[in-house]
């Protein structure tokens, strides 16, 4: 990508932001503010979220089938659960004008989760134990009827999300994919959106699903909005809101950003939809649900909260928007901006991600700049100084080097093989 | 894929359906009916629709920067364009029990195309010429408060959709690039998609933005909504609604299913919201804007519209949910069983997706019967009666062949690099 061509660039601004997310990511150019709680993904955000959602979604399809289910629904869907007066988030949808509610006037409800949508689903092709357990997934946007969106990307009015919901023929069923197959999945994936040192599981109430705990996965972050209690003795956080006495001395205060949750429904749903299965014995029964949510968006934010410095993001390689940012000095001489152009073939050649600044008129500081607040992994340069040299600098370190092309081309790709 | 593991399985119903692509994608199991007009795309539903949008994608960043906008905005911008009151699909979306309405009582717009959204991002991040021209893209999902949803997933309330804007300095930059960039771009998805040689190009009206036509792309199709006019003087297809003289003896009447549309916005956004840009000479002026779409979950009903028999739909080899639909009779014979299964594990190993029917319970009329309604490019039969042999049928020809291994890989591999 030519940075001449890149909307928008980065535009430092002053503005005091609510958290270190918001900041970078404005000024950065990955998103734009719609309103609070509802943003824009700009070119460079979009490709990092598409690039979060493809890890979730490689590990997802591993142990369940993906869907897409809509988000404006019949209203009944959410009487029959109970749920239409008690979900204090959700939206509804109506015809928004005179001419629109003349034509249709029915209202619809705007999901905030989907067990209303999942279950008679599941419910209409399953009868017999034989067709249990599977489990059925979607990366989608959700709406929430927020009072205070905050936080950059971090709680929002409209986000994405995926969400997993899994169906078994009793309890112990369902404990074994959530322990044994949904847990490590999780695992699985917060290791490789590079938050597995820094990400925790809680434990946390299991509402009015279960008398068990649920389980968070929260990363700890000085700007979490959750309180986490560590107990030191047994190595196990809790959220704050099932600790029963939080003055024990055996409790460390941790703050956390929540960033998946696992949840065992149990027969809520099966009951309030009379959502049964036919047994060996031929008798009836009523089916177990779990469900398994990650705020794909929410996860973009925190990763900025835990890597960034004062320049700016600094991407793990794998959500990064590009690999390598290359930075063109001296480009009105045309055998300067010859060669690195040629290096820019090179690289996209090779198949490697590459951002461009090709920009002319704009000064070497500024550029750098640029580099370190947008956080791309690895910054070359070529200037009148580098010669026939390629200038290398990790982002997440402090001294570069210059290196032949070939010795660039083989640290890539250890870092791409890593 | 394991057929035995997939969610849901074709149900053959007799149920009246008002269109092919309704009843061949519901019986298929490729799509479930949550109300008129909003649909889940099930597991086989959801592969043809990413692929399809891949396709979308792939020429939409040859012309232009992917973004995601959000779907609720605030009211006031639609207020600004003066489209509030007239668009008569708009949803609104506000708080849908007392509990959310009073933690926040705030009414949003919940879009139905973007010219609202895009047109004040575009404003904030350029000022001068040399920012332009330049175009921004989504794939996303779209609302309108359909009166009359219906036509399977043809016309909904809720559907996937590319929307794209471009923007200029001029009205001759802008035709240019509608002209000689978005139209052949268009004309190569359409190529891709298998719908190049049913799809032609229709003048239609440019509504309040422009004296001259808007183009549509109308997939000629006996279920379409759309009325064609063929002039066959000019070999030239016009929409219904423009036509002066329907009378005319050089008219053909076509039925067409509108894919996609190309229009000129010209001024009609900047205008409302004083968009502006500085010329050379410091001058201020409107910036000229223009928009196209293609409707992707459309794309696939029509797809199925055009490519079905009496027995199922037969699906384009680049959209199709799996490549190879492997059928696995007498499979309770342990020895063929396991040629089956080697079979599925070496196709898998060569990157080749496959539908394996292992099911041992369910009689081969059955099985072929599911093969020829889910419409899979290549059937491979694996039975006592093949010995070494592999049965090998095309879902669009009649007759089988027995061939080896490597006589099945070479074919696989002949139709993929086509």
């Amino acid at each position: 990508m030519l940075y001449s061509k890149l909307f928008p660039k980065p535009q430092k601004t002053n503005k005091e932001y609510d958290s270190a997310n918001a900041r970078y990511l404005i000024n950065g150019g990955f998103i734009n503010q719609v309103m609070a709680g509802a943003y824009t993904f700009l070119p460079l955000g979009n490709r990092v979220l598409v690039k979060i959602e493809q890890i979730v979604r490689r590990e997802m399809d591993k142990i369940g089938q993906e869907v897409l289910m809509p988000s404006i629904v019949p209203t009944q869907l959410w009487e029959d659960t109970g749920r239409l007066e008690k979900v204090d988030v959700l939206f509804k949808a109506l015809g928004a004008n005179e001419a629109s509610k003349t034509k249709n006037d029915a209202e619809y409800v705007l999901n905030s989760t989907h067990e209303e949508v999942v279950t008679p689903l599941a419910k209409q092709f399953t009868s017999s134990y034989k067709d249990f357990p599977f489990a059925l997934y979607q990366i989608q946007t959700k709406f929430r009827n927020e009072p205070r969106a905050k936080s950059g990307i971090l709680r929002g009015r409209e986000f994405r999300m995926k969400d997993l919901y899994s169906f078994h023929t009793s309890e112990e069923d369902l404990l074994d994919y959530y322990n044994n197959v949904a847990m490590p999945a999780y695992v699985e994936v917060f290791k490789k959106l590079g938050l597995g040192d820094s990400t925790v599981i809680a434990l946390a109430s299991g509402g009015d699903f279960t008398d068990k705990y649920s389980h968070e996965f929260q990363t700890l972050c000085e700007t979490g909005e959750d309180t986490l209690y560590y107990d030191k003795e047994e190595n196990i956080y809790y959220n704050k809101e099932v600790v029963k006495d939080p003055e024990a001395k055996k409790y460390d205060i941790v703050k956390g950003a929540e960033v998946g949750n696992i949840f065992p429904l149990n027969t809520k749903f099966s009951k309030a939809l009379d959502f049964t299965y036919t047994d060996e014995q031929g008798d009836k029964k009523l089916v177990y649900m779990g469900c398994y949510g990650i705020g794909t968006s929410r996860v973009m934010g925190v990763l900025v909260e835990k890597f960034h410095d004062d320049k700016g993001i600094i991407w793990p390689v794998q959500v990064a928007p590009y690999l390598v940012h290359l930075v063109g000095l001296d480009l009105n001489d045309q055998e300067i901006r010859q060669r690195a152009t040629s290096l820019y073939q090179k690289l996209n050649d090779e198949g490697i991600e590459v951002l461009f600044d090709d920009r002319e008129e704009v000064r070497p500081g500024a550029k750098f700049a640029d580099a370190d607040l947008i956080g791309i992994p690895v910054r070359l340069v070529i200037s009148k100084r580098t010669e026939d040299k390629i200038e290398w600098k990790k982002r997440d370190e402090k001294d570069s080097e210059l290196l032949a092309y070939n010795e660039v081309l083989a640290r890539i790709n250890k870092i791409l093989t890593h």
